[in-house]
């Protein structure tokens, strides 16, 4: 056996996640490593609890960055909220829809699962009828910006019903955050999580979350000790907080979170919203030359994700033999179809650093010189 | 709210980990991000797991890298072989072996905790007679190197005795891996996890992991659903497997894996046995120049870890100055003590690429510099 290093080639990457990463958070990444309890980390972590803070557009104390990818981002909701007594509402419209049923029922909890549209944004009136019917549940679950399939949920609609039935509140913003409008606090979002390669645009491998106040509460006062020692929040919060002496929990993905708080720093020089019109603006010029080639998006104009184009594949087409050659020929990924869209679609992402003019104008042209006339 | 770029200080660690990281590590930890199922990535992954068999001297098939640091890979190990029927012996001797525990009871299982002394190794003695006592123990769990105390247990002896009981055998090996002796083949080790910030050198964030062939029977054969879903493992390996296709199940973090892969390409480039002699080398050294300024070991010398020297404080030295004078004014981080050792003990690592001659001159310099006379 003898290995060598590894040199990969430089894509562009226009797929669902990892999105192309902006060099100065590479640059950021590769900085000298220091211990995960050095005072200049721990103030570098409180850095990044506020600037995720204000991506989130909260003043959650209980914020933070789980360890983890996005999934975990993900379990670390359901497992610090849920016990096994507790009835879930899951809107479910794609793949990770289907991913929370699968957390609230390793749990043991009841999940009432709402059987929403693949492509289509959460039905409002489903939810609040779901809701009539079964006055038990006390937490409503859906997903804002479905990976999978491209829609974006009225996530303010939706919470402001949830808290009408008493509801806590638990929302996936993988690919929303810092692509289209997400504001917890003012929606009422109890427990939200994102992921740190998509329209933030650094290295995969985090996942920024935050609480509530009265889901931190509810943490707190748990009987029944979190199923997950290492998702266990109100240890790693000990690690997180602010206040005194920091706890070890476990060793900090010390690099990776470098890279998340150069992300984050670049986000907040940017501005929020003008990030959010960024990803409107390329993905209307994405739109226009995807419609001049024929193809046809999947999800109806006023619930579509800018930073997600989901797109039927033209019919005739060869799903494989087309990415292979954008690929290979023009080192662009682009995403193949995921669950009921596999071998149907492709998922054209334009997500925080990709979304650019220069991107668009490649995308656009490849697919032209690959597709058949 | 104005947050600037983060330029961390060039640090010596020599610490419990994360250690220092070679160079090589971090340049190839920035190199551009590829897509998960980049298939250059793909071929990638396949070397890491290649590499991570090497390190830990087994042909295991079920060998990967979890994507999150080693406290995931400990709870990875547990929730994938136990369901709440089991009964686990579990050696306590430190701080991780409690967290064994913590892991035990968390998936309701029943622990039989056997209580070793702090700064020594897992007594085989106490393993017998606990199994002898307790015929309905399916499982035997141990810290082969306790990175809180310094302490080296016989991992060879207490598998061995763990078989003849017909007890699969879960092995902490997050301090040891590369740095002492490891034979997970030859010693019967059924589940094995370490980290990537110790003797490998290489950033926080990863734990590689590894499952005998009757562990991984049991995995595929389980009921009950593994209650994480993030680290249900029969998913993992739908993506980490070699054959066919490759199934998404998260994103990996692609470029921890980068700096991973290279890490692992450095410890076969030296050998894994010269690693282990390197180690001892420099602790042989290191051991001297402390015994010359009066500095006690806590482990007695046949059970201590050359990569963890942990040591009493001086009596009339104020622990908390010394180790800032270190940071401060040499830029060189030992770790201070854990659970019962806090405040009594220093913990100076020699893991991987800190495990260097200039390292060790440093240490005992500043040490001397900074301690009275």
């Amino acid at each position: 056996m003898s290995i060598s290093s590894f040199f990969p080639p430089q894509r562009t990457l226009m797929g669902p996640g990892p999105s192309d990463v902006n060099p100065r958070v590479l640059s950021a990444l590769a900085r000298p490593t220091v211990g995960h309890l050095d005072p200049t980390f721990i103030g570098m972590m409180d850095e990044v609890k506020t600037l995720i803070q204000y991506a989130f557009q909260t003043n959650n104390t209980y914020t933070m960055a789980i360890s983890a990818p996005g999934s975990a981002g993900m379990e670390a909701c359901f497992v610090n909220l849920l016990t096994p007594n507790d009835t879930v509402v899951v809107c479910k419209n794609g793949v990770f829809g289907a991913r929370m049923v699968e957390n609230v029922t390793r749990i043991g909890a009841k999940a009432i699962v709402i059987e929403g549209e693949w492509g289509r944004a959460v039905n409002p009136q489903q939810l609040e009828d779901t809701l009539k019917q079964n006055p038990q549940a006390s937490v409503v679950a859906f997903v804002h910006a479905e990976t999978s399939t491209g829609a974006l949920s009225d996530a303010q609609a939706l919470c402001s019903i949830a808290k009408q039935y008493d509801c806590l509140t638990i929302v996936d913003a993988v690919t929303s955050l810092a692509g289209v409008e997400l504001r917890v606090d003012d929606w009422g979002i109890d427990a939200v999580y994102s992921g740190s390669q998509k329209c933030l645009s650094c290295v995969p491998g985090l996942s920024p979350i935050s609480f509530s106040e009265q889901a931190a509460e509810l943490i707190k006062k748990r009987n029944a000790p979190v199923q997950s020692w290492f998702l266990d929040q109100s240890l790693v919060m000990d690690y997180w907080s602010g206040q005194g002496k920091r706890s070890y929990h476990h060793t900090a993905p010390v690099n990776s979170l470098y890279a998340l708080h150069e992300s984050l720093v670049i986000l907040q020089n940017e501005g929020l919203e003008q990030s959010w019109q960024r990803h409107r603006t390329m993905h209307n010029k994405l739109a226009g030359g995807l419609e001049q080639l024929g193809i046809n998006f999947i999800v109806p104009k006023e619930e579509r994700l800018p930073q997600l184009n989901a797109v039927y594949i033209p019919e005739g087409v060869d799903d494989a033999a087309v990415r292979h050659t954008l690929l290979n020929d023009y080192n662009l990924e682009i995403g193949a179809g995921l669950g009921a869209f596999a071998g149907k679609a492709w998922r054209i992402g334009l997500m925080g650093y990709a979304a650019r003019n220069e991107n668009v104008t490649l995308c656009l042209a490849a697919l032209k010189n690959t597709l058949p006339a």
